[in-house]
């Protein structure tokens, strides 16, 4: 355990250190143990939990917490682990080199997300200086990007077990689509996938009465799934929108009626549905579509998301007026995009992501402004001002 | 040259010889020679002719004639290869084995179309004993079952090239369903077939709004294909029929909205259309469906064959007459099914077809009646006298 070679209450070196560590999931690249080093240094119980499971590779996560254990604490969740560069050959800085060029960062991770993680850590260190004693937790992971399976939902039961409790969780995901400010998220539309299989009767083309076409009835049931939207939204979510993303019989015979038809389709709803009704409203869906003439099964996956939602209230305004108090502008309440770690973490104490400007993530020259990384580490510090003080 | 162990005038035993050559496409197996060897022993000039082909592997076809080269000829058309016997151990009788076996002779062939083959040679042997001088000609490939591209298309030309002319022709592939006498075949339904590309946006299932899913565009243009018949037949044919044969997108992400979807599709049809027709019939069906906005390309095969009639006159009335006194059944004049090489014979002279009962060909456990056989040969016996004497 050396001391770093940098002041971690600046963002853009913490930063710029986490971004050479080439953590691609599940690698943990040295980016736990550079923060484990530095919140050990600002006085947090630090721990590396590493994660086992027979369908998924281990991964080391890390839970910290500083502060009295009676007081739930304010919680930073987060990942390090990053998704592959891709042919580095095509990045104007090397992937991994936390370049600083023209008031930028660059490299893989700069803003999903150890340019967030960065800011909460350098906001807490900070914040610790003039308020020492407040409860503040990290709930790091090195699974995000990959399966999922040996991170956040087993750190927060392992934390969980030791009798930690959070008042809040700040999770600090790109949430701004455009510059920083945009957009808070105070909840994340559910994910439900399923496979749909029409079954025929395979035979030669020149004799159709003795086969039964199955992409006919395919038609049938994909037009009956698209034909009319989930919904129109609601207060905080957009409409619910089901996409076919896949329609595959491989039959390479111009001759041959072929036997099977399969589909494959994704949900994404908002918070009017569940599992539940949702796998009710497909199954109902295709069974008027089908009638007795259309013979098909439905099969749902087992992974799936619930949609879920941090109601406006103290939190989220707390948040909010931070993020006006810095940027001048009041960030829209979102809860569009994808699924991120927010869907555990809700389970445990309200959530809402606020970080950098996402525009570049997972792409090739990935990269922040250092004046959005300053800023987002002043509205981390006001938010632990006035939740965590 | 040896002299053939059997009385080649006996179509059991020339279709048992026959039979015993594994003449699987595009393999000769001793099926051809065996016929050559039969028909100079009958006084015919028999020619073993090889075609060639950098697409497709060599290939070895017959042609015999007999009679005075000023008079056209009645043509036997035919072919001596087969398809694969498939697993060897499902048969009830080893697929070269020509087992004959409570009336009935087993093997791969025995209908299609080694039997009917044995019949027309053992019916012409038979004629010239009491007509010598009958102008007959046998044009027999061994390319019907493959690409058919080194087979009866080159060796007709050939013919053509060396003077060769043919009043009519009978062409003995299994016509009836299920009895002798049920079916002649007078013409065959066209064949076409092609490929619909429907362009979309690649994108997150997430964000819908920055992808385009080609999906429901597909779905649209299949269900315009689907929404009508083509035609309600005509007089000597079934309605036209469109087959979509595969739909591919080949996405295994379920949270990727796909770049592009790809249907395949055959259309069998009558005699109403030609491929110039149905190219416009198709092209203009799915521009109407697709408005401005499935973005869609269109992709027709080259091969493809035109529907043809031999219309019912002269020739088809003596083929049905002998049918009739033979079986005591009029046979339906028909056009179902798959191509045969008779959409090729039809640009030279008239040509129908009847041979045995195809149930079992391309199956495991094929067989022939021996009586049908028999019969077959007598049939053909018949107009013979009638239409060569
Ligand atoms: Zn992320
Ligand atoms: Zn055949």
């Amino acid at each position: 355990m050396t001391e770093p070679a940098f002041d971690p209450r600046d963002p853009v070196a913490l930063a710029q250190a986490l971004i050479r560590c080439p953590s691609v999931t599940p690698a943990e690249g040295g980016a736990l143990a550079l923060l484990d080093t530095v919140l050990r240094g600002a006085g947090f119980e630090s721990h590396l939990v590493t994660f086992t499971d027979p369908r998924s590779p281990d991964v080391v996560n890390l839970y910290a917490r500083t502060g009295p254990q009676e007081r739930p604490a304010l919680l930073f969740a987060g990942h390090t682990d990053v998704v592959p560069p891709g042919d580095a050959g095509r990045w104007t800085q090397a992937p991994f080199s936390g370049a600083v060029l023209d008031g930028e960062l660059w490299g893989r991770g700069a803003v999903d997300m150890k340019g967030g993680v960065a800011a909460s850590v350098a906001a807490a260190l900070r914040h610790l200086e003039r308020h020492p004693g407040s409860a503040i937790a990290f709930l790091i992971t090195g699974d995000e990007e990959g399966p999922a399976v040996n991170g956040t939902v087993k750190l927060l039961d392992w934390a969980k077990q030791r009798g930690e409790r959070f008042g809040h969780c700040l999770l600090g995901e790109p949430t701004n689509p455009a510059a920083l400010g945009d957009a808070v998220k105070i909840g994340r539309r559910g994910s439900l996938s399923g496979v749909i299989t029409v079954h025929g009767v395979q035979g030669h083309v020149a004799y159709p009465h003795l086969a039964r076409n199955p992409v006919g009835g395919m038609v049938r049931l994909i037009d009956a799934l698209l034909a009319e939207p989930l919904d129109q939204g609601t207060a905080h979510f957009d409409a619910s929108n089901l996409e076919v993303v896949s329609v595959d019989v491989g039959n390479p015979a111009f001759n041959v009626i072929p036997a099977e038809a399969r589909a494959t389709f994704n949900i994404r709803f908002n918070d009017i549905w569940n599992r539940e009704r949702l796998e009710a409203w497909v199954r109902a869906r295709l069974e008027a579509a089908a009638g007795s003439e259309v013979r098909h099964s439905l099969a749902f996956e087992r992974t799936h998301s619930e949609a879920f939602l941090t109601p406006p209230g103290p939190f989220v305004d707390e948040v909010a007026a931070a993020i006006e108090a810095e940027t001048g502008r009041r960030p829209a309440l979102s809860t569009s995009g994808g699924t991120s770690d927010a869907r555990f973490i809700k389970d445990h104490c309200p959530v809402v992501e606020f970080g950098l400007v996402g525009k570049t993530m997972h792409q090739v020259d990935e990269r922040t402004s250092i004046a959005d990384l300053e800023a987002l580490t002043r509205i981390y510090e006001r938010v632990l001002a006035r939740m965590a003080a």
